[in-house]
């Protein structure tokens, strides 16, 4: 249907003012997840959009109640049963977001300047979401019909670590049935490095608390006779590590998948040189495991991070004490198929092993994430290339992304279906910052590569 | 004069209840020195006793000006220029106290009960300093002179860390040449364990800085290729320590003087043992030098203990950054004779000499105090141990002290002389807590022995 996805993209050019214009009513609406006062501006914005679908002639369009914040759903499934089914997943909560942090026009009424639209949530996500939405408009208006079904699933406390989507896709399991779900919230370097994130590493975040003595000591009266919890807690921490930067806890890389030459190769063409990592960050010299590249270390690696630390006396001048406790966050980001709880297992275990009978250990589990991993020459990746090709014009990379987005993985194990991350942000959008923006072109860019995208899927079929 | 110490002490029983009342006096006085509103307590505090003095008939006495706050200066030579002179040291000043800290009665106005006298500079350090003074009234009330010389040095900024009490020295060393010096600012454990104090250790604290990346990095997008600071650090405080838990620093024992066999045999007459070490602190096992007892690593031994610790996110929950910046407090407790300026080069060059280039290490020095260590078998200390056992009624032991108080050693450095630390506190007198107590018995019998003490310097001059 080549000729039908020109039509699309025609109508798309045509109604581009349009667009903009109904993006900027989302964008009017001040839909912080996190701030209890606004939760009837939520109300409002998943309204708003339930009408929208409604409106393009949409199936099963509703407001879907969870624990948290309502899910919009709706449908297009015209297509029929023998073609694939795409889940859109997106977000319509945004941060918050004040003039007096530095924007420098109300961050809710959005202002197009220098071929941008400056408002919170431009790009994260509502921008992003509506891209799906009006290409699917597109085909509708145009050809009449989708090539293929589409689904939204917009949750509404993606900014709050989307505490019910889970419970959510459990229990709607039937309606969500999909082949592909496709995912547009992040974003690419510049507009002519397209990329597709097809991995994201996990996580398994936890605190370890060491107590010595009951109570602070007066290191004058007591020092020398008790194992300062610091130094115990160093010396635990010390032994993490092997002196090659490998971390040395037993079994963290059992089940670490390999990296095949294809997927090195593909890495490759956006390392990193050591030059632009320092200028990036400000580290005198890298580190790491000398057996990976620094675009491998950073993105397609598990590492095991100190996130804080903490111990007695850190005010000004000096205190002589031998401290009670000392503390401190520890991190791991997990690469495909390692699992966050095993990981833990293992880190709680080692550190068990090593401690010294002289403290006290405890080492809590706070949080965890896992890890996605979707080979990227499969039909639907492969579609997602092909789409970047004739709908953005510019050949993409697959990407690893070294941060983690735990919704990814539970869409993929819950449901079965590869996830494609179609970022069409830029990396300089400054998204959860002042004057967060999102690029006319690349929306329209965007709305484009989803028509296209449509078509390609049912050619990958 | 056996005899005449005897007429003495006797004028100390017979005018016991007028010194206390003269006490009372200076307690009702809050000569705070952190507190610039009680610059004009602290100031009438100093000429009350200076009044005081003169009317005792006392030379020379004077409320000398400092930088700070003033000292005050009274001297008896009556004795003759071939007897000992012996200077006794003490504070004036006191540190804050108030109702609502949970004082039960008002911290400025002294209450006898049960045997003490509550009141906030109690036994810290008027009650003890005033000891002294009535112990020289009692001889010059009686034998119409004292069996040595005696000049007084009070000053007022011991509890602001004295900081013009060395250029006072300095700049006054004829005024104050004497044989030894005594100060009276330290406890017993119980009224049966009169106990000497002849070493204090000495204190090298420093604060070390560790800077990875210019800023925090979302440990996401950029962890695995930079030497996290916090591990940085770890891994250079762990190798401040031996496995057998002596410091690793090269040099950093060089200096310690050995404890000979009769110091070891003292020591042991107060040691602690495992569980009663255990109690006092709540520590789960005994750590330190095995090559030394418990109350030798406390006291007799150099320690280095880490402070306090800090790097990154200490808030709740995770934040999954790797921090820029990582820092501590370390602080050595020192013995005879090491250097507290060559402690630090020492640890300072080991610490920039296993530094890693993947980071910035910076190591600053806070503050130092010398150690001070006499030996007991001098003529000095063996008199203050004849004065325990006929002003007291008890053998007193000769105790290392764990803490530090860096003026002992700056006296005696200055004025090549020994301090000897007669302390009449008790441990549980609650100096620097809510009601700061002191023991009439106490200060009854302090008097006593101090009139002893004057005599006995004669016979061992």
């Amino acid at each position: 249907m080549p000729h039908l996805s020109n039509a699309a993209r025609d109508y798309s050019r045509a109604h581009a003012e349009r667009f903009r214009q109904e993006l900027h009513e989302m964008l009017r609406i001040p839909s912080l997840s996190g701030d209890p006062a606004h939760a009837g501006d939520i109300r409002r914005m998943a309204e708003w959009l339930a009408a929208h679908m409604q409106g393009l002639g949409l199936d099963k369009v509703a407001v879907m109640e969870t624990a948290g914040h309502p899910v919009v759903y709706g449908e297009w499934t015209g297509a029929g049963a023998d073609k694939p089914t795409v889940l859109v997943y997106g977000h319509y909560d945004v941060v918050p977001a004040a003039l007096e942090d530095g924007w420098h026009t109300d961050p809710f009424e959005p202002v197009e300047k220098d071929g941008k639209i400056y408002a919170r949530g431009a790009t994260d996500d509502k921008g992003q979401l509506f891209i799906h939405v009006k290409a699917l408009e597109s085909w509708l208006k145009t050809a009449g019909a989708a090539p293929v079904n589409v689904k939204f699933l917009i949750e509404g406390e993606e900014e709050v670590s989307s505490p019910n989507l889970v419970p959510f896709l459990k229990s709607h399991l039937d309606l969500l049935r999909t082949d592909v779900c496709i995912i547009s919230d992040s974003s690419m370097r510049s507009i002519e490095e397209p990329s597709i994130l097809h991995s994201l590493r996990g996580m398994t975040y936890m605190e370890i608390e060491v107590q010595g003595p009951s109570d602070d000591l007066h290191s004058g009266l007591w020092g020398g006779a008790a194992h300062n919890p610091a130094l115990a807690l160093v010396e635990i921490l010390g032994q993490l590590y092997h002196p090659d930067n490998t971390i040395a806890v037993p079994g963290f890389y059992d089940d670490v998948a390999p990296l095949t030459p294809e997927e090195r190769a593909m890495i490759a063409k956006t390392d990193l040189s050591e030059e632009q990592y320092r200028q990036s960050t400000g580290v005198p010299a890298l580190w790491g495991d000398a057996a990976y590249t620094i675009r491998e270390r950073i993105s397609a690696r598990p590492t095991l991070d100190i996130n804080g630390m903490w111990s007695g006396w850190t005010g000004p001048g000096p205190k002589t004490i031998v401290p009670a406790k000392a503390g401190c966050k520890i991190s791991s980001r997990l690469v495909g198929n390692q699992d966050p709880h095993k990981i833990f297992d293992l880190i709680k275990r080692f550190i068990e092993s090593i401690a010294p009978p002289t403290v006290r250990v405890d080492v809590r589990l706070i949080t965890t994430g896992k890890a996605a991993l979707f080979p990227f020459d499969i039909p639907e990746m492969q579609a997602a290339a092909r789409a970047y090709e004739k709908g953005w014009g510019a050949t993409p990379v697959f990407t690893r992304g070294g941060g983690s987005i735990p919704v990814v993985a539970e869409i993929a194990d819950l449901m079965g279906i590869p996830v494609v991350m179609m970022g069409y942000g830029l990396d300089d959008d400054g998204l959860h910052s002042p004057n967060e923006r999102f690029s006319i072109e690349m929306f329209a860019r965007g709305i484009e590569t989803a028509i296209v995208y449509l078509e390609e899927l049912v050619e990958s079929a």
